[in-house]
């Protein structure tokens, strides 16, 4: 298996920026622990980070095809962006993450765009949120046996 | 550690209900599940499940100074249900947990009245969710070394 | 054939509260007429009226796979419970009945959770409401000859 | 005693239109009913089918004085016309019939301009509805004992 | 000087329809008073009441080049015509009467779509209303001399 | 009689301001008219013009008990002084007055806060809105022979 | 004279719960207070607490012909209950007490649904409030002489 | 201690305006019942009405330093006067007082802007409202013993 | 073929009403040119206009059945017309157009109700999206060759 | 002649992505189309395609004294980039172009914030939108002579 | 040059009140330190401070004919005031003045009325910002050499 | 000191685009003036325009602890873009500059999402905003002798 891991505008500046909110953990940090779980799963990873909605959308298209699935930080466009919305739902299934619990701060963050076209999200459990999304990306691209099926 | 789960209204039809949206494993699946999973993790569960806002809430009540932390799929109450959010707000921390992707649903599943109170959350992800939470409630109470913090 | 009759919060005060609204017919003179109407219809039914929501959703639960269809009076439950709304789409075929013409009332009262997983409704036509409703009920269970459908 | 039918736009297409909304019956074989329920209760009606706003107002306008009820299925003029809703305001007692459930259908559907000046409404019980709307129009206008009043 | 009388739906109702709110007075009353003082201000008049929307567009086009000014009294079109809005902005200038203080009543006949079109409007004041619009319109026409001008 | 004629906020301004939007007669000229016109009907005027809103409430104040009418152009602050709308209410009765047409303009200016409490309005007709005011309010306070009332 | 004083949800928790919002005295505490001062006034007082909607309503209805008056702090219930409103609608004058300044909190804690159906309503002022609540109660229905009224 | 009373706009006109609403009393009544009360308390009071929100802006200015509480019932500009809040924002505490019940009253009426900076409030108990206030005021500044404090 | 061409109301006004927003060419002119073009693409066309909205109903329940393709520029009926919008949804492909630039204007005129039921609309090119909405109909209904498809 | 032909982001994957709605013809076989076409009319075609915001911006602004008119198709962008609009609104006339009919999608589709800075604009005929809008802008920019206009 | 100063409601609390917010510095000590100014460049200075909206617009309406400029520091009034505003639209260039960052503060603080009307504004810079719009007042007033105006 | 100036989309078309709204100076002029006065004040100046967002967050994260102020005017970005609210809310204090009045032109430009994450903002004073700004930035950066602050 193949995995897009897509980090969205100022995510290259965690560590440095309100870690009251986002914590003390720099973005390589993340990567690294996420490199690692992923050789663990057997699973090769490409990492993206952009401030540019422009280059995001280029890397999900660069997706298709290509990658199995897609995990998907996509810092404040995630509020914003149609065009990113438009990219994933031609892309492979994605799962979207946020580091802090966005319903518990400012109203324009309670509303993600993307959400409609991934198929779940995960919200508030920091680094660990990439790490829990990535088993259920694995999870959900693993055929199951035919008895109960639960993905509802 | 010893946590609550609790299910919301209709949980208990699960695998009889729509099953295209939830998927046909039965509620007693997703709690043997659950429980083996934390055997595993040595942590103790008490699961509630109820079609009572009030039994929920006393439910939660009961939490309060006897569990380390809560899982909680509320049903359609995550939406409407205030009572039950003053409650989780005295309460210890807590997840929030739902199977289908209520941002892909009608627009009522779109807002939630607890994720406020609650650290996090996780959806669409069906029955997997749970473990994640039960994964991630266990990640944010264990005490971590003084260097990278990460929960942002 | 059988169906569950659902009475909501207050309905026990028929007679009692705001008769220029409501009416001076109680509740047990509504069920009674009712009773001998699906006595003629040769219907069974079961008569449910609660203040709890959770009763409510329990006795709708009770009637997947028991009943053939449901008359529901929410009172102002169809105005706020979208728990009792999961629950109908899951059950039988349901009407929802009320008494007064709700949308000559306050604003609140103009808009039904519930009418989009029910059949269909019918209000401002006080207690023959609910026999307008039991007679409609059967109507649209009733196998037809395939010539002119009409059920649109 | 006289009533009137009064069916709006669009409903001359019955039959023909969207047969998996309004079903295959056409008016005529709407009005054939109607008329022999109506004989059955010694009841004469006036039945009027128009396209045109006005016309439907005329119609409303000729049976204050001459007719004794109103149903009136207004097609997508109640959700549009203030100037009908004046019009019954200043007429016998109306019933509304739709025959979809509107409340499954497009928002705008949901709300009738009618409703409040009309005594009551039946909607997504297809063509029964009229049925059920004469006889309750009977139920209503028929002088009860002192008794038990129940038109609440 | 030419004038149009434009009298939207149900007005010929007056006298007969919530007398409370509209008075006793009939159409044909108001008329005939309209007429005496025309007379005595020398201008003349054409009146025309309809309950159809394109029957009152058809009067304003024909007032296009054969009339000075139009006295309107919209009944509830002038809430939701947004056609005889346009027809309206492409006639000799108008001036809009509602005869009952719109602005005491529901909220939708708060709001004129109309007005934004006219030269100016009377409401409230009853059958005066005409009288003064007609009084305004001859004003409105009659050049000044150069001094004061106060149209504003 | 004896009316109160009220002048809101800038109306001092008349003559000086946007003369393109209000005219180029003062509030000087527009008073001498009023007063011409006053004495031909044998009505005695107060005139206030002020630009406090709480000179307006005294003088409304003033004029119950003593005042049979009262003609009042808020200006801007009939679009936001419930102070004045409380005031009017418990005063004689009132027709407001604009003297452009509010509702081709901003639309903050399309809302009149003071209206529900008048028995009418007059907008977009100039200096001579206040003359139309003072004849419609001897007609509102002219005892009428028992025929037909038409206040309505 | 017998009053019911009704806790809501939560208010079980009172002195464990957010004691900066809410103080640190307990439920009991208030209610004792509250016994002693209806004690001094020959009141006696029914004190129910519950979580469950359903129960606070069968309490209301009990109440009906066998209370004077109820004292109601309805918790979050009073954002979100029309069940309970339309049950305190049909019962004895009702004033609703909140313990904190609701206005300078949450949004959704600025509307009552209940307040339009109660005589009045205190908030922010602590327990006290209970005990004022009790003392208006009384004042409002104890019989005065005819002079000057003052409950307006 | 020394409370300034500051009552606001028309509330001069008691006993006079909208009895049915307000009341017999006039407000000399019932600053005579304060001052009694207040006298009894060994409480100072200044009491002040204005129709001038500016007025009423200088009072409370004149406050600060010399006034230990405020009572203020601010008429219809406690909907209205941002100016009023900031003021009271800078002033001792104080307490808002509506006679009437003003959410059973018009929309508008529903809304304070004062009620975030004040520390409570107390509506729709008539004049015996600024008597309890006076009392929660004195029981809010009067120092108490440790133990439970209640003032949530 | 055969093509419904509809005009709306006040069109008939074309050359003569604000020519700087709709040009200076006649309905007459417009009909000309259409006509000149559909037969030179051997296409039939029935060309009506009204400022009836049930005479457009008519028209094009007339065209189910005989028309192959619907032309539509509804006029201000585009924005308030429920009706003509339920009566194209069930006629053969609609194309709206509308001369000048809609979303240009009042915001009124930038909402469609019949853009979801037509096949797709042409705005703001004057006289030329007549013609272009003819090519494009002819387009839309000449069957393709199996290749590439083109017509999302 | 030269126009510019502007692709906004994921026109690029045409033909891959949603074929049931955007069809199976690719980009370059539009733009092969669009030349083919613009060649047999004399105009020159800059076609740009870009997932950037500001790579689009740049080329409005190249076009900017260099091309006579501009073709876009701004993709989600047009829903939700201002910047983009204030480009459009210093360039040379442009027409805009949706293949789908975004009037009958997701609702947020429904507003384009470019619109009112084109002179028109094509939506929902495919393909064929591109080769309308090409005549349109050729027949925008012809000099007529001077007889009738019609580019209202 | 002579510029109006205007200084509304609670300004003249500035260093008593919320500090944190507002800065230390007294409304005398800004006034000092703009005469200063003022005295440097020649420009007069009158200066009004009212907690009074009337007033304001009092000293507003004197500075018609007799200032070149007005600094306008509205305090809450710049979010309520239609009156300032429209005698704002009436006198010479304004430039609104807040010390503290409003939009950063409470919603109901975001939102100036008369923005719309002044030249342009500054805000969130403390007392630098009466300074700052003294300059760019006289930067406005001053005439420049033909070449580049740079005003936009 | 040294200072990050950002100029958002379409800067760089200053005196091109819309002159009348944003005058004849170009970028260049403005730039070259802010140099000037920098040297003056003995500040660097690193001077950036971009068209991409992408592009101006990486300006904002390279100032990041190598600028002491941030003046930027973002265009339209600022009402849209909340990427560059997140970057610039971790960069040092920002003012805000419009050259326009925003709040004078389309309701869209009244809304910054920047402000809040700003230290506050100039607007509508044209290229002097920009003077002013930098000026406003060393009084905000300049250590102050403890007497009195006046930054609020």
């Amino acid at each position: 298996m193949r995995f897009l891991v897509l980090h969205g505008p100022n995510l290259n500046l965690l560590g440095r920026r309100e870690p009251e909110v986002y914590g003390r953990m720099t973005l390589d940090d993340i990567n690294a622990r996420l490199e690692q779980l992923a050789l663990h799963h057997d699973v090769a990873l490409d990492i993206v980070q952009s401030n540019h909605e422009g280059a995001l959308i280029d890397a999900v298209h660069a997706a298709i095809g290509t990658a199995d699935g897609i995990i998907v930080n996509p810092g404040a466009l995630g509020h914003t962006s149609l065009a990113l919305r438009d990219a994933l739902a031609a892309a492979p299934p994605a799962i979207e993450v946020h580091l802090s619990n966005v319903h518990a701060r400012e109203a324009f963050r309670h509303t993600s765009l993307l959400a409609p076209v991934c198929i779940g999200g995960i919200y508030g459990l920091g680094a660990a949120g990439y790490a829990l999304a990535l088993e259920a990306l694995i999870d959900h691209l693993t055929p199951r046996e035919p008895a109960p099926a639960g993905e509802g």
